[in-house]
């Protein structure tokens, strides 16, 4: 079948090769001449027959929203439009709202797998009504990983891939895997601080690949570390420094909002924070406090205490 | 080669048999007639030429001593004691001194694996002198997962088992493996806990499934939760009670020690606890408190007040 | 001065009493009959002498809104709106636009200090326009503690009132204090859980109280759960069951908003959810994922696990 | 009555001059000369009619334990150690066992107020028999604030002194403290930043201050709080530093041995390690797996990464 695909970086561009691989068409559009197929949404729309599937790659918030609008203003009764960004589930309803107006479809879909999906395959979380998520069907199949016939996996053909619930519902299961995936990158990361801690454990590397098979906490995250700590046995080249990317603070929202205890995951949302701060207010009242009732001078540099009397 | 093997529970069971289908003899003695190969400490060590092999698979703490004490008293110079339970790391030492004193040698081996570990094998995370380990790798080789040539695992050759350091870093290496456990498991339940809370979200199981394969967040624990889910899709059947076996508590408590954060591990451990109280004296403090500067009345029952003045 | 105010429950009728003790003429309106001063808004508004200041205490949400856009309608231009409820403060601005449009002024202030008001006064977090904020000064100062001329408190004139900034900074900082309020009785609570977990403190009330003076950990909220002890010394009547009133969650959530590291507070916020929980979803997984690694029956009720395996 | 006292550094110096302040006779032992009464323990135990009462305020650990083995050498039956430092309550019952061979008591007293102990008094919690904290009682009286006949505090005559239990429960009753003083200290923090972190809260300073009457969160704590942003109103000059002194490790160790949950103190503890570290292994770990799975190069700088595709 036909894809219009809107958006080439790093994601997409890999996603426009893979679907091509399993002989589907690809019109792509991106703003950059060089990775562009065709070199505007108009002449995008033009190339595909009715009914058009466009999925739509770019950044969450503000560019999804705008190609959404023009894509409502270009697209016919019968189209659908997949957005495959990192959208806030929220931002969902609105665009199947607008494209409604049109009879126009909307399918939400979490894409997880990173560079290493062309290969492997991407995994898709899908949001929408029966009908819009069949005709994209097609390309969904030709996106997520192969089901291994012989592979002992519990979760059988349903690897990979799910229609998790109405428009939203894609998007709110690809923001609660990367929760998880926050406490699980947080959990290995204070494992390996604690062996790098001690001088028993001679090899901290080897440790780390030794828990690749037979354990109960191996993961592929866990082949990344091995991976990490082949490149750079002691994480020297890199700082402790890390991003987030905004489904991490929507999933604790979400908690919050559902009354959802989150101590986990919240801890390494927070971790991240304060892995980005020079200089921490919250210790700065802190240690203020203890110069108070301590009577220490107060403190210009991060000279150690000697005793704290109270 | 020859193996004694002490303990023939779940786990030293299952051990025996693997030991076994590798080619190698094993002698094993348990309390249960049931069980045994052989009726007493003195007739398992009779059983064996020297220089011996012995693999303790006993509770940790007063059990695991108390075999030891005896090995020592039974065992000569040359022999090796290997403590495959879940003892403290700090009990290694002891340990090995006490059977230093005879000339016998002390391996600690932490193990993982579960009731999985006949089929799969056992990951191994061993700590020793490198002549004790020598003497008993026939026996590790035979227990750890076979390494597939054709495995894209990064590991290679190291995954399954490692030998992480002097006396202690088996164990040590193991304990914070059910840390990160503790973390894992907990990141997996907050994101399952959140999928739950929301009607937007139709099919939990299947969005639960989706994730082993192309995601970030994949794991064999994540398989395990499908198959919980497969075999009761809304755990109906099981109530939120979590025990802790120790070893993350020693984790936590080495993270202190060493001035370690480590916020998501502890919170998973507290979660534990917590699951166990029928009721909280914290939340008991808590509700005290709101009702002495709310005025609200002592509430005797769970009723859910209305308004919050203060 | 004359004050219009709405709302006249356990915190606005102590109020209109404390006002009133200041010399200050009170017309309150309440939809119960047995509360009012008058029958109708439309009573209130006619009875003051314009420029008017009409405060709303009355429920955040709908009630307050409703109240603002029926005040709207029936103040005039130089007359001034307080609310002293607990909304959201992005509620704030909103409200003062509604209001702008008529020339109507607009002030939020976060209102401190429950039942104790009455006697102690009210601390009082006050945002809006200079002009606005003068119009009700005589107000507040009826309503805040009187500053005791040789207490030794170092905020001096500056204890209990500020105006914290432009409209919206008043119930910002009040929500904040709310925030705090959470972490102090977390820790209080986990405290006062820890003396009743051992044998060796015979006396944990004598403890409590004993912190009231000389301690760096004294306050008015220990004093309260000295009270509390004192009616229920093991707080045996009382079940730890903690609402939450949203000025908790609107902290941590500001706290996400922008990248604040916040772990203590949220800490606090998931043990109230958890407080509430029958059972635990969360916990419910991770004994499924026990079960399932390590061999264990699937549990049907709390009774406690003999060994963890893996 | 007549007390020997070890150790007059702040606190012990304060102490010796409040004691004397209330008529008692104060005979004090420091290795340094300039603060010293005597020149050696021999002389201080010399200069005091039997029965004696020998206060050690010297630091935790091997200084203490040297100090009460080298009484235990020189005082005799019927006289008292009280241990005033900050000493692990697990050190207590060692001490106590030691003396009890002389027959010379021992009682643990757990003391409060730091610097502005001198002028506002020691709080005290102390552990020991009823006979041996008798002996010790006029100094404990001396030591601890005075409690007004007037004061409303609820505590009344229990304000500021407990004989908490035996021997141990002193110090744990002060370690309990000292955990409720990190989580305290911490929430304050937190709220504090995200004032700071908002342009809408313009007089952060003022809001602090205004909170020291009539709130919820009123404090002796608050108050310091309030001093430090008066002599800084940014903190600029202090860094977020803090020191821990090991009875925020303690305290957390012993919720972990009870199985109490404690996520707010913990998070605090956790809080203070972080803030000494100059890098982060765990967020190093966590930035190396964002790189791998992103295919970010890895970084060697603090650059923000601009998207995060997984």
């Amino acid at each position: 079948m036909q894809l219009g695909l809107i958006g080439l970086g790093k994601m997409g561009g890999n996603m426009r090769e893979r679907v091509r691989r399993a002989g589907h068409e690809v019109v792509g559009y991106d703003r950059s001449p060089d990775l562009q197929d065709v070199d505007s949404l108009e002449s995008l729309v033009g190339a595909l027959t009715a009914p058009r599937v466009v999925w739509v790659m770019v950044p969450a918030g503000d560019p999804t929203r705008e190609t959404v609008e023009a894509l409502g203003n270009l697209l016919e009764s019968g189209d659908v439009v997949v957005d495959g960004g990192n959208s806030k589930f929220t931002d969902d309803q609105v665009h199947a709202d607008l494209l409604a107006t049109k009879g126009i479809g909307y399918v939400d879909a979490g894409v997880s797998g990173g560079v290493w999906g062309l290969e492997n395959g991407y995994a898709l979380m899908v949001g929408g009504s029966k009908e819009d998520v069949a005709k994209v069907q097609p390309i969904f199949d030709a996106l997520k990983p192969p089901v291994d016939a012989e592979s002992d996996s519990p979760a059988g053909q349903g690897a990979g891939f799910v229609h998790a619930g109405p428009v939203g519902a894609g998007h709110f299961a690809k923001m609660v895997h990367n929760g998880i995936e926050y406490g699980m990158m947080q959990a290995y990361g204070e494992g390996y601080e604690l062996l790098t801690a001690v001088d028993l454990v001679e090899d901290v590397p080897g440790v780390i690949a030794s828990w690749t098979q037979g354990t109960v906490i191996r993961s592929w995250l866990l082949d990344l570390l091995v991976r990490a700590l082949q490149e750079d046995p002691g994480l020297d080249d890199i700082t402790g420094w890390a991003s987030d990317s905004g489904e991490g603070r929507w999933t604790v929202e979400q908690a919050i909002e559902h009354a959802v205890p989150m101590p986990a995951i919240s801890a390494s949302l927070f971790a991240r924070f304060a892995s980005r701060q020079e200089d921490s207010p919250t210790m700065k009242a802190v240690a203020a406090l203890r110069n108070q009732f301590g009577g220490h001078a107060v403190q210009a540099a991060k000279a150690r205490e000697v005793e704290d009397p109270a």
